[in-house]
């Protein structure tokens, strides 16, 4: 790749680390860049160190946050009996798009993958246990995806929590709405099915 | 969105500015660049200033250079009778990869495009023509896209460059290597049947 000067390749680089782009996308963003104002690409560069060294987790939820405690920590309105545990903060976003969840949430930071050495101990499950101490909470949401590691941490948490005299609940699986059933897999077609609900 | 933290908002602001990374793309890089370690994203961001800062155009063939002639420019081992006139920075890299062209190159920044309102005082068509002046240059290849815009733009430099007595060539058209008869479109197949060559 000698034709690039140097400070192209390396910046051709830097996008390309970024998980889901090519070399070639890369490039494509690189030029990109080049072909900004100035100040566009100023405060592009400074957008990633601003929110590199002013953002960290929430002191309570793990959430992404600026200040100690995050917004909805620190939000009165917001119900403190229920939390809803979820892998990372972009699922937080997902369930505040709804509209519909008034809880609180605990950001675990990944889920127990043995094929990829994530143990209990790099989640934050210590602070998800320390919330629940006082008694303030009633109900734990597992709201962890779909998927056999998502099952897994949901179970093994579960078990963690169930003896603290909380209940623990998951998800509902079914129909995704606007989906078509021919389309729908025998194994959530099935779950649509034994999880009916009466009209 | 008032979910996420401020500076995180921005980054992904930042990034869905970018062609082809839509919101959620950008939200995804975005918690990557959380992800990475401090030293790792002031690279990042040191890479956007730094190829910012110190890339422009070549001054002769306007290619995108730290000097201010390009390594081809100033490479004494190539061919400098043959100019490939070429859109963008991008197809520079693309003919370089195929290591058999060894003449210099001339890069336009965009093509003729009236819909968008490009039209041939925003490309680098006066430095083309300065190039060519002392009589150095025999041939100049029109290396556009196969786009309307990409003939459009090659036609009318043809007509510009033909009475300074230089020879124009265009790229050839035809089947794309290791495609398939079936699937090439009718332009194409005619394109490839009429410019058959003897075996």
């Amino acid at each position: 790749m000698g034709v690039n000067a140097a400070p192209l390749e390396k910046l051709i680089e830097q996008f390309a680390r970024l998980n889901g782009i090519g070399r070639k996308g890369a490039a494509r963003l690189a030029y990109q860049v080049l072909a900004m104002d100035h100040e566009q690409a100023l405060a592009f560069s400074d957008a990633i160190r601003d929110a590199h060294e002013k953002i960290h987790r929430c002191v309570v939820c793990q959430n992404f946050t600026e200040a100690e405690d995050c917004v909805i920590c620190r939000d009165a309105t917001r119900d403190r009996s229920t939390i809803c545990v979820v892998e990372s903060p972009r699922d937080v976003t997902a369930f505040e798009h709804t509209r519909e969840y008034k809880g609180l949430y605990h950001v675990l930071h990944g889920l127990i993958s043995p094929t990829e050495g994530i143990g209990v101990e790099q989640l934050s499950v210590q602070e998800l246990l320390a919330r629940l101490a006082d008694g303030t909470v009633t109900e734990v949401i597992m709201a962890t995806n779909p998927t056999v590691e998502g099952e897994a941490t949901a179970l093994y948490l579960s078990r963690l929590i169930k003896p603290l005299g909380v209940k623990t609940t998951r998800l509902a699986y079914g129909l995704p709405v606007g989906g078509n059933l021919e389309y729908v897999d025998d194994v959530t077609l099935y779950r649509a099915l034994t999880g009916r609900g009466e009209m």
